[in-house]
């Protein structure tokens, strides 16, 4: 095995009350890529298609996620790295996650797997800084790992499985303005009211709960997020009347992707999911802002070789 | 039936990262109730016994919860408390919120189950009121259903339980000092910064999903409180030498048992969990503190019938 050609789920971190430890992988939208092993040591990034993204190593998070994970095993060989990127970056539905993890993972596979997921989260990591200036794990992990993840702990990196209810679908709508991770981190507060942090708690203990019980209406009804969508879904056009549209439309819950501008939610069936995203284009179309949507599965799998 | 003879167990709140939102109920700790239904409308609180408590069903905890029972159901019969106190008031292991569990549910049952758990817990919660100034459920729960409790929320009420992994145990060791509930309250920063809480819910996250897939290790990891343990446990005298030696004889976890004194230990195993109480004794033993100890399985059942 000398080549490998793989899709990289695209992820929602967050999902509301989890901010940075939760995250989930979809289905039917995620970058494909292809990484062989070449013979001329080192990492090369041969051709990018579907965006403008730097062919440099060093300035191109899959160049160094791989760099991170070269630097911890002696090998006789190469790496030649194709993307061909699908998820826009920017989005919130991890890009740049997708292009760090899918690299490390096809690079340990073609290795005859020298590293377990902990060690492929933490080589996907330093993507994630490159990408935003923090090295936040909560897309990598659901991007190597499929379904929903949770982050317990950072130091040190403790990464929990959690199971995927069979009928859980997402849907994400993305408008088409940008919201840069890093300001959406500056404008969050550094102290929270402890009475708001008691409620988002016991919001996570909520829908872990839910999940692992598969009550679709416990889901629900934690997902909610005290803490940073007050303050985030401002940078949001819309965000409000979306997420309003989505409820009424029998989504389970709503809130912002990641550091947004995406907008997700979660729904129990596809039809429902498909009724969310008609609700949801029509608050966009309305406004005159332009969008894209996904109606996806949750992968349970991760990332997959085609 | 007209009178019941019950059980009705101690519960530890809180669980370290499940400040306000977790309990747990107890096996071998707990106080005995006599309520009988008798033709004389209204409540009376005939004897107590094991602990001097006020037999004003105002001012006791029993008798406010039963009102507010009352208050919403017409009912023929009156109800005469008996309480053979045995958990000490002040000891943090749910002393109030046993007597008020109790005499909801024993009235609930000879009145023929007109209301479900969740009324019962908002009545008991009553009693909490009157016992501290705050209506918190995260003792009553547990107490009346049994095993771990998650308060997800408050407004609305929403109660749910949580599997108990088949071998665990808590050890208890209460130092005879008193510390107050409100003064434990008071102490309390109204902020906390966002990292510590981000750490909090990460670990809530981990501790419902270790205690849904029985993995112990993962329950050991998530019982940490960056929150309120540092600020309470000054309260507490020996407290981090308890805690130590609890850990190094193979406890899971260590905290505060609600808002102590009490001090609390979960262990995989009966063996483990004696091995705990003998090096939390040995603290105590050492610098003169008197206590009492306890080691219990964790009660699934909540109130029994005796």
């Amino acid at each position: 095995m000398s080549v490998l050609k793989i899709f990289v789920p695209a992820t929602i971190a967050n999902i509301s009350c989890g901010f940075d430890v939760l995250g989930l992988a979809l289905d039917t939208i995620g970058d494909e890529m292809t990484i062989r092993k070449v013979a001329q040591k080192g990492i090369r990034i041969t051709k990018i298609t579907g965006q403008k993204l730097p062919l440099e190593i060093h300035k191109n998070v899959a160049g160094v996620a791989a760099l991170a994970l070269l630097a911890e095993i002696d090998t006789e060989f190469g790496f030649e790295i194709e993307i061909d990127k699908r998820i826009k970056p920017g989005s919130g539905i991890g890009s740049s996650a997708a292009s760090s993890a899918g690299t490390v993972w096809a690079i340990n596979e073609l290795l005859g797997k020298p590293f377990n997921t902990t060690d492929l989260i933490r080589f996907s990591m330093e993507g994630e800084r490159l990408a935003s200036g923090v090295a936040h794990a909560d897309n990598v992990a659901p991007a190597l790992l499929g379904g929903f993840t949770l982050i317990r702990s950072y130091e040190p990196l403790d990464v929990v499985s959690i199971p995927t209810p069979k009928e859980l679908y997402a849907t994400i709508i993305h408008p088409q303005i940008e919201v840069k991770t890093s300001d959406a981190r500056e404008i969050l507060k550094t102290k929270v009211p402890l009475k708001e942090a008691i409620k988002q708690w016991g919001n996570v203990g909520g829908l872990i709960s839910g999940l692992y019980s598969e009550d679709y209406a416990l889901i629900g009804r934690s997902l909610q997020d005290f803490i940073v969508e007050p303050i985030r879904s401002i940078l949001i056009p819309a965000f409000d009347a979306v997420k309003q549209q989505a409820l009424s439309s029998g989504a389970l819950g709503c809130g912002i992707s990641g550091s947004g501008p995406s907008i997700f939610a979660l729904s129990k069936g596809e039809d429902t999911a498909l009724k969310v995203a008609d609700a949801m284009k029509f608050v966009y179309e309305k406004v005159g802002i332009d969008y894209e949507i996904h109606v996806s599965k949750i992968n349970k799998q991760g990332i997959k070789i085609i």
